[in-house]
């Protein structure tokens, strides 16, 4: 009697369990339908979520293709009274930099920053076994900083990285941090960047087409 | 028949299994004390470690605990032809990142870098349990891109790392990238960075020693 409860308990919570993670992905899936419809959604991953997403055992919750960006805070890992002030998705331009690194010149607090992030994808995978695969092909793919960064019963959430986080100072203390007669050569060196960024998830979404369901 | 065998066999496995790990366990703490004896073991780590291999399902397998370098690459976050030109575990000198500056001025290539490389540990652990446990209480405690890079029926491997990584670009092309006259400003930027990362560590010591066996 007792095991004969335990056999359907333990069908029943492998039911409900299956339910919800299938109940997750299709939520998450017409989230992102209406986030592309509303052009919330970063479109340069358009590909390589719909890869992801095609696989029974996965889908993405959120990413981004990287970006240059400008933000007002002491250090830049901190996002607490961080302001972005600057985005850019393709090239950002000298002049606009410039312009607005002497908005900060003299000001004591907060510090100004440039940054490039890296591509970035969240993904929920049923089971360890295919997010140790996920991870794996992540970072033979050139994308070194990818992990397992959550494990339960539920589910297994895996972040794809790569490691080309760039941080530099432009204004600390209020003083200029740049030589401003060689900003052109940064400016193309940031831009190459985002460039060859975008390039690798062009190579990751040719890769992941190979996993196997 | 069959039945009893795959028992057997099943109970083997298990025991072969449990030895692998235990063996390899007492193997790196072997290593350990004797890299310790020679100097070769990043002595501000040696507290955490501690903590960490007192727990009998996890042990370290190698640490930093973070430093200031100068890299002669052109891109920081490939090994490939890098040369480190420069390291500091604790505080470094202007004069002393000056005067390799002007080595590099004029030179098309590589390209000159200073980095600050935050605190990393690789932990394995017996079993995913021991490890999504860890992660979050590394998380927790500030090492905000802990996370399961590895993981199989024998082992489950846990980067604790931080995401205080910051490369800045000194000389790009030739061309010197950095207002020197503001130098003062980087140089004890870069300097409390290091020495707030070492306090990190010791809070991340405080947490762990909670970890329950």
């Amino acid at each position: 009697m007792l095991k004969k409860f335990i056999f359907l308990f333990s069908v029943l919570f492998f039911v409900v369990c299956l339910d919800c993670w299938e109940k997750r992905k299709k939520a998450f899936l017409v989230r992102l339908s209406r986030d592309r419809c509303i052009g919330y959604f970063d479109e340069e991953m358009y590909g390589l979520v719909s890869i992801i997403n095609s696989h029974p055992l996965m889908y993405t919750t959120s990413c981004c293709s990287g970006r240059i960006s400008m933000l007002e805070v002491k250090n830049p890992w901190t996002k607490l009274n961080a302001r972005v002030i600057g985005k850019w998705h393709k090239k950002t331009e000298k002049e606009e930099v410039l312009e607005k690194i002497s908005l900060y010149e003299g000001k004591k607090e907060p510090n100004l920053w440039i940054i490039v992030q890296p591509p970035i994808i969240h993904v929920s995978c049923k089971n360890l076994e295919t997010a140790s695969k996920l991870v794996v092909y992540a970072r033979n793919s050139g994308f070194k900083e990818s992990g397992i960064f959550f494990a339960n019963s539920k589910r297994v959430m895996v972040e794809i990285r790569s490691s080309e986080k760039t941080s530099i100072p432009l204004v600390l203390n209020g003083k200029k941090m740049l030589n401003e007669q060689n900003f052109n050569e940064l400016i193309e060196y940031l831009n190459n960047l985002l460039e060859n960024l975008k390039l690798k998830i062009e190579r990751l979404e040719k890769n992941f087409s190979n996993l196997q369901n």
